[in-house]
């Protein structure tokens, strides 16, 4: 593949015409808990929302006002601390209440606001320090200051994430800019985290939802801290157009390069959050390759991810090949137990572990030195096709059992 | 339910005709590694097996017997130490010539033997070891020793566990004995675990098989320690007809007394299990009621058990009830988030934390004396139905990632 994005600096601020605050409105004792991300441009705008049947009220709120709106979007209001989750009509009506705020403070329609919450479930919002917070977020909105919106967005991650890209399309120079959060709750299928990203890439509603999804299911949709899926997940991307390329409306040259752009902010973004995961001290990439189809592949690579039993061993740094396999036995992916060989391989060396679905005699000196490096990979061939997918995780650790046991307290 | 059964001693000694033994082959370096139970008449005889895709050695050629006798078994050989799995052709042919030693030994048919592994994948069996063993099992062999066997199966377990009950069928005293096996690698679809029981009931392969099935689909299968299905899983029944009772052909009055009698020893057992499990400082009940159906139940109790935030917020005591509900809502049972109430109860109290989708606000002190308890009940009401499951879990600790960080070294 040719690669024609490369990697710059800025987050969010990195695009033309984006603004954005973070702020301490009193939500969280005393680190920054709003964020405020503004459009000056109305801009084309995708989301992908949980899949968990137990959806947060600021989701359904968001999803409402892409409806009405037509898949156009001014500004996303996000507060951590607390997720709004489990909070009924009323968490329902502070949810619309923290758009409305929003949209009253910087002249927008209702519907132009996309709103996101994060924290603690089933507690009410605190409205009066909320509809402070948005006033004070939206009189700090500034060109610059992507890294304080990364900033308020963070639970118990430990240090804010942002990326930035910019690529080339129809003679014009492209960016795209993300922040993410994760920590916790990091599972596949939507994200199970929140991530935000702003383009001036000029293309519709429509190609902006299926770039979205297409490059969700390769990234965010691949990575696991601990197997749960949260209630409050969701990827939210607008495009105003600054770009000046031609409109995109179908899926030519254009949109596959600017999915390829896309693709490498997520992935970075899905890095740095798998980095950042509880108690993580490894980087764990699973590549199932020559899977009969993707799904397979997928399936087999993320079983093998959220198994605590591989999780703790890679803690331990002990080559226990037999938990993957077992991991690719659970997944529902199509094999051949007999066909599966398994690679272990870091800067510290590459080992074959197993051949044809037996163990082999491998060098336990070797398999050390291969898991004593803070970056592994994982490699299970399934030799039964010719479809690959990469998934991302790290290991489960005393640290991770110490900050959930009391998360809440 | 009129209960007519009562637990007694013995394990699997509590039954006639049965003989058991467990010795030190070699497998492990000091301690008891093969097993064998041994029915002095042909015993109608039953299994369920892991689902991993991934299947050991052991099973294939079990499964294989069962077959071929139509049903009907001698002896069951077990070793631990090692699972003789993902070792190709060569562990097939192993599996193989442990039971036809056993056979030889016995004095019965290839087919008569069932053969079980548990341990570490991927290393061959040491058969010189393996073969003088069992000779040594076979002359060891005595109508009192159910506690040796449920020794020798061990592999992280920290206690043998055994099990027996009695009922009345037909004017007989029916008796069931059992042991079974844990700790890591425990989790929902087939057991995940190693469980063998006999019976001195008269019926048939047929009315056995249905009996074993519909027991571990509410026993050993509604239990998880980590989420993992292991490649050796399996679960065994032998009933040599010594009761006397009119032969159950099928499922009259009798069956269901011998089901409700079978269920309590595999409950009995199964809390065994999670009581030790890797690391493990709380037993927890979760009960799912007023579902749609019992797969909708099961669904939604096993995915709470299987939560590593629900586990190690248990271990934490912190009345996390936000994610019992977000795994609720992940579990693919069918559900109306607004109408869920949840409650949490002990020896310590009973507090409501939840209901019809929102957070109650409830007494942090209660809920603090509730979850002190080592025994804690999650009961989560659906209301949506008349269907209700119950799982069994213990929660994620230090101690379980410490265990399992370094099994295999």
């Amino acid at each position: 593949m040719n690669t024609h994005f490369k990697f710059t600096e800025g987050g969010l601020s990195a695009v033309k015409g984006i603004k954005t605050a973070g702020v301490h409105a009193g939500i969280k004792k005393h680190k920054k808990d709003i964020a405020i991300i503004y459009s000056e441009k109305v801009a084309a705008a995708a989301g992908v929302f949980t899949l968990n049947k137990v959806k947060a009220a600021p989701l359904l709120i968001s999803e409402e006002h892409l409806d009405a709106s037509g898949g156009f979007c001014r500004a996303v209001v996000v507060n951590s601390g607390n997720a709004n989750a489990c909070t009924g009509s009323v968490g329902l009506a502070n949810a619309r209440a923290m758009g409305l705020a929003v949209a009253e403070a910087l002249e927008l329609a209702e519907e132009e606001v996309l709103v996101s919450s994060t924290g603690v479930i089933g507690v009410q919002l605190p409205m009066d320090l909320m509809i402070s917070g948005i006033k004070k977020a939206c009189e700090a909105l500034s060109a610059g200051s992507s890294a304080d919106a990364a900033e308020a967005i963070m639970t118990t991650d430990t240090y804010p994430k942002e990326a930035a890209v910019e690529t080339v399309i129809d003679g014009k120079t492209v960016k795209i800019g993300g922040i993410a959060k994760g920590s916790g709750m990091i599972h596949p299928n939507m994200a199970t985290m929140l991530g935000f990203t702003v383009t001036d890439l000029a293309t519709t509603p429509v190609m902006l939802k299926e770039v979205l999804k297409e490059v969700a299911d390769e990234t965010f949709n691949m990575i696991s801290v601990d197997g749960d899926t949260s209630t409050n997940d969701m990827l939210v991307i607008l495009a105003n157009g600054e770009a000046g390329n031609r409109k995109i409306t179908e899926k030519d040259a254009n949109y596959y390069a600017f999915k390829e752009a896309l693709h490498a902010l997520c992935r970075k973004l899905s890095e740095l959050i798998v980095r950042d995961g509880e108690g993580a001290t490894k980087f764990v990439t699973v590549k199932v390759i020559n899977a009969p189809t993707v799904e397979d592949a997928r399936k087999a690579a993320r079983s093998i991810t959220t198994s605590a039993l591989v999780k703790t061993a890679i803690f331990g740094e002990d080559a226990n090949w037999g938990r993957v396999i077992a991991a690719v036995g659970n997944s529902g992916a199509h094999f051949d137990p007999e066909r599966i060989d398994m690679y272990m391989e870091s800067a510290g060396g590459k080992e074959q572990m197993m051949q044809q679905g037996m163990g082999l005699a491998f060098s336990e000196e070797t398999a050390k030195k291969i898991l004593s490096e803070k970056d592994i990979i994982f490699v299970v061939d399934l030799q039964l096709g010719s479809a690959a997918a990469t998934a991302w995780t790290c290991d489960f650790s005393y640290d991770y059992v110490k900050i959930n046991a009391d998360y809440r307290s």
